[in-house]
């Protein structure tokens, strides 16, 4: 019995799967136990008292601003911009999911993509009408908004074309942000659709709306009435503060797990009707056009997915030793159920401890702790929600889906959308991380 | 019945309490459900069509920037500062809970205290170390931090001096952020420090553990090494980025529940001792003294409390008829179980929403739906938490902890700490809302 500290029921800690992937019951309760861990982190001992003064410690520090923001050190945590000097054509700002943590994208790093720019709207002059089949046609303000009762929930926001690189026949040697950076998650506040809808009085033969945008792309989508009494909003905040410009200011629709695209930003308008308009966006720049020629229309839950943040590629590990794979899974159907973890290209598998609470159709962070042996090693993540699906394997998904014959680099090519098949990062001897097919 | 739809089982709206409390099953699911909602809530109806466009539709918009911020029409978003020049004393900055909603406090509003201006730390070269009675000290870094599995859960902090105003004989009319406006919440990652104690190898004979801050204040405190194995964090991300300078960057303690200056920001230094250290910030700062002479030392726990948001002063009632009466309730104890809401002054009283899930030692919102007739009503809110704690009214809180002989602007005052009894707003006829006692 030693005399140090430590606590009861400490668990096994052998391997659960192969290449030093470590049973998650080593995070016990809230916290890691595992003997050594401390060296096999590289943590150094302490020197002796005094500590070492830092400048910053000898020196009365900067001024406190009215709006804070991130530290000068953090200059490189930004979105990647396919338009950074605003040229008259779409946009794409993508989130850096491998310089975050947790489960909330910070607002400043929200993904946004805008066909036509960003509109500055004045949101006392902004109007959502809501017309069409209903008794009584009715016009919303955020102002009059605001005066409803609000809902707060945790939700994900996914481009349909998110992943579009992962369609190139080789494997791109870029970060998990040019792959993966069109999803991000928030926490939105606002007023359900259906009780908008059931305030205008929608006529019971109403099968369909369509929702359109107020920039001068002017998107319009149609969605299932269905949709709207399930859990659609009108989202007014996103984290706690008024929607970002990029993301729908001063009003959005949100459609947990759908498209991003459908989720009409800058709303103005609901037009209850009984068929689909099939408008632009629906008919060709979202109708996935399928291997047999067939196309999906009207295809819009955003399947099972996840992928590893940490370590991915652009980041590199520094010795052998203990690492936490982590990474973030979601689904447009439900909860996340369960998250499986390879070091070793898929022929061993590990299950990853969740981070609760699991909220519905947003992002679920998993860790699973790794041993690197400073061997090469292959790392996936393959995530299973609560309704039965499954996140694909790669041979499984490009059979279904198809390959394209040249390097997508761009949602704008094909196929390019609902790709939520597995990413894998190869680690090599010097801890080298190449992004692979396994 | 009605050729429009409408969902089943819409339920009774008959007021639960006085002067207008609606039945907050009128929440209906996710929805809000009364009959005449929409006029009651000053809803226009629509105009023929076509919509008239608005200039932001008719011209390609602004360009999309690497950090996204709020619109410029948000621009009074902010927080208000106590020494906006940074001069060389302490400065405050306060969230503006008025103007913002759903339950995460966005980073760029979060409250922040800082008695020596904010260090600009290099993330490099900054080291924590643990040390005193411990088998081997250790020294982490913020790269070590993170390869370890890292844990997410929303908290709020709060400043044990929050809302020291309200100990003012008479209501000050100032608005909820400047009342209430030095605490927030938020989605932290890192650590747990029990963790990083048994790697070092605590001594069972220790019981008290000292955090100090590498900013020139040095700020110390002493901690039960209880808490530390309780839920205790080395926090390194916020909302999903990494820490804001004014909140500790790059790491910080978070003592989820304990006053903010234990959650000792820029942490470079746990030291496990026997006993506590006594430091200035506990034996001065932070030791509130009662009315019949008595001194409250270490005193952790930042009480169940609530206040309303909206309506509350600064805004107002444009005309009369249905709003929701919304703010956030928390313990530093555990969860919150029931926020009841009064608008005839705390003589009859009806049960708010609340917002799910309900996550401990964090803000839960809560919404009531109220009828204003037009006629004076003073609205107020009271939380219970889980641990069987009541916010208290405010005679008997005054009766308890004393009232301050002059107006108290700042928590410097006295008495200044842990005020949690009731805040009241009153509407008059005109719809303009005051800060009252009731």
């Amino acid at each position: 019995m030693s005399k140090w500290r430590r606590r009861r029921g400490a668990p096994s800690l052998d391997d659960v799967a192969g290449n030093g992937i470590i049973n998650r019951r080593a995070l016990l309760g809230q916290g890691f136990a595992l003997a050594g861990a401390a060296s096999a982190i590289g943590i150094n001992s302490a020197g002796a008292e005094p500590l070492a003064d830092a400048p910053w410690s000898l020196a009365f520090g900067g001024i406190t601003p009215p709006v804070q923001s991130p530290s000068p050190f953090e200059k490189d945590v930004v979105r990647t911009l396919s338009n950074p000097k605003g040229e008259f054509r779409n946009s794409h700002a993508r989130t850096p999911h491998h310089l975050i943590g947790g489960t909330v994208t910070p607002n400043s790093l929200h993904f946004s993509i805008n066909h036509c720019g960003i509109p500055n709207i004045d949101p006392t002059q902004h109007k959502l009408v809501i017309h069409g089949m209903v008794k009584q046609p009715l016009e919303f303000t955020l102002e009059s908004l605001s005066r409803y009762p609000l809902v707060t929930r945790m939700a994900f926001v996914e481009c349909a074309g998110n992943s579009a690189p992962m369609f190139s026949k080789e494997p791109l040697q870029v970060s998990v942000q040019a792959l993966h950076g069109l999803v991000s998650n928030s926490e939105w506040t606002g007023v359900p659709l259906s009780t908008l809808l059931d305030e205008a009085g929608v006529d019971p033969s109403a099968k369909w709306l369509v929702a359109e945008g107020a920039d001068a792309q002017m998107l319009d989508r149609s969605v299932p009435v269905k949709k709207a009494y399930d859990d659609a909003l009108v989202a007014i905040y996103q984290n706690g503060e008024h929607l970002m410009p990029g993301n729908g200011y001063p009003m959005r629709l949100l459609l947990p797990g759908y498209q991003g695209n459908m989720n009409v930003k800058f709303l103005r308008r609901i037009k209850v009707v009984n068929q689909p308009a099939y408008t632009y966006f629906e008919t060709k720049n979202y109708s996935q056009i399928l291997p047999g020629g067939k196309t999906w229309r009207f295809h819009f839950v955003m399947e099972v997915k996840s992928f590893i943040t940490h370590p991915s590629f652009g980041l590199s590990l520094k010795e052998p030793g203990l690492y936490a794979i982590s990474g973030v899974a979601y689904s447009g159907t439900g909860r996340i159920a369960k998250v499986m973890v390879s070091a070793d290209g898929g022929k061993s598998w590990g299950e990853a401890a969740l981070q609760g609470p699991i909220h519905e159709k947003a992002f679920t962070r998993f860790v699973m702790p790794w041993r690197w042996d400073g061997q090469p090693a292959v790392l996936m993540s393959r995530a299973y929600d609560d309704g039965g699906n499954v996140q694909p394997l790669r041979p499984e998904f490009v059979t279904m889906r198809g390959e394209a014959s040249k390097p997508v680099t761009t949602p704008l090519a094909f196929p390019n959308q609902h790709y939520n098949s597995i990413t894998s990062w190869s680690v090599d001897n010097k801890g080298e991380i190449k992004h692979v097919y396994a």
